[in-house]
């Protein structure tokens, strides 16, 4: 029997991703989010929701373009660091020490020193309530060569995680491997 | 300097979320995904992505309701097991041994056994390309006792997290505590 929370953002693991774009005066800027997702596998696309007051929501809106930055365990603080100050009072790669690239693909930048991104071109917006979900079609995926195997793949033990529990507030890492996808499960066919 | 991987759905972590509905007979099936996340803070709302052929897509049309269910981590191959079999063919709960509740907000059923679930109704729908993108608002949250702390909140220790990891197709587990959220980035303000 279970007991009711009430109607809450409970679910997880939510990511913790850093989602990066330009200002007017070409300046990389980024916020780290905790809602998103792969929502498509054909185009590829990812989800993103961010709430209209954050800086970097007006930026993708006019860019209409974004990258997804996926951080390394180690770079946890720095990803905290992207939530918790606005890029319209500060310069955020300045300050954390990192290289905004640009992309070739899309008008947006992405972080050099993480380890995963994902170059993203605006394709659907829905208003939700304090939050807006933006699509964004993978244009690309630029991987640092040291999460990779040597067919090329990325490994995932390298590459780690960074896991947000909405519960606590609280940052997590990879755990233990549980099983195969799309096979551990076949015990219980009758 | 990175290197391209590709346009590809590489992102994670991913959930490992079984997502449950009615059937116009009554019966309650499910299937597991790992393309959802929390989308909105207010309405509290979740988004799932399912691709048309699957049973499951339909019922929540239909239905305009569906639940989201996080296994424990002891229970990944009882998820993994409701995204390989389908609910045309077979009644995954009785094969599972599981045990579906009807929820008393919205019409779709929970499963009992798993520690945490969301009611939710459906509230947009927008097609992306091979998948939907369902948004449900969540009118409740039901936990398993067990889950919870002293003071009634979810120990995520306790939940534990199984999360899928798209590059490898394998599920991992909840990994050490890196840090608070909003805070352990304070240390790069200038």
């Amino acid at each position: 029997m279970k007991t009711s929370l009430g109607p809450k953002t409970l679910a997880s693991p939510a990511p913790v991703w850093v989602v990066c774009a330009y200002d007017a005066a070409g300046r990389a800027t980024g916020a780290t989010i905790a809602w998103g997702d792969i929502c498509c596998s054909n185009p590829p696309s990812l989800a993103i929701s961010l709430q209209p007051p954050r800086h970097t929501y007006g930026l993708i809106k006019a860019a209409k373009a974004f990258t997804v930055n996926i951080p390394a365990q180690s770079q946890a603080s720095l990803a905290d660091y992207f939530g918790i100050v606005s890029g319209r009072d500060v310069d955020k790669f300045a300050a954390a020490n990192l290289t905004a690239v640009k992309s070739g693909l899309v008008n947006a930048p992405y972080i050099e020193e993480f380890p995963l991104a994902f170059e993203c071109a605006l394709t659907h917006t829905l208003d939700l309530g304090t939050h807006t979900l933006f699509v964004g079609e993978i244009k690309d995926v630029k991987a640092d060569p040291a999460i990779l195997d040597p067919a090329g793949k990325i490994d995932i033990q390298k590459l780690g995680a960074v896991m947000f529990s909405p519960a606590t507030r609280q940052y997590y890492g990879l755990g233990p491997l549980l099983g195969a996808g799309f096979s551990i499960g076949a015990a219980w066919k009758k």
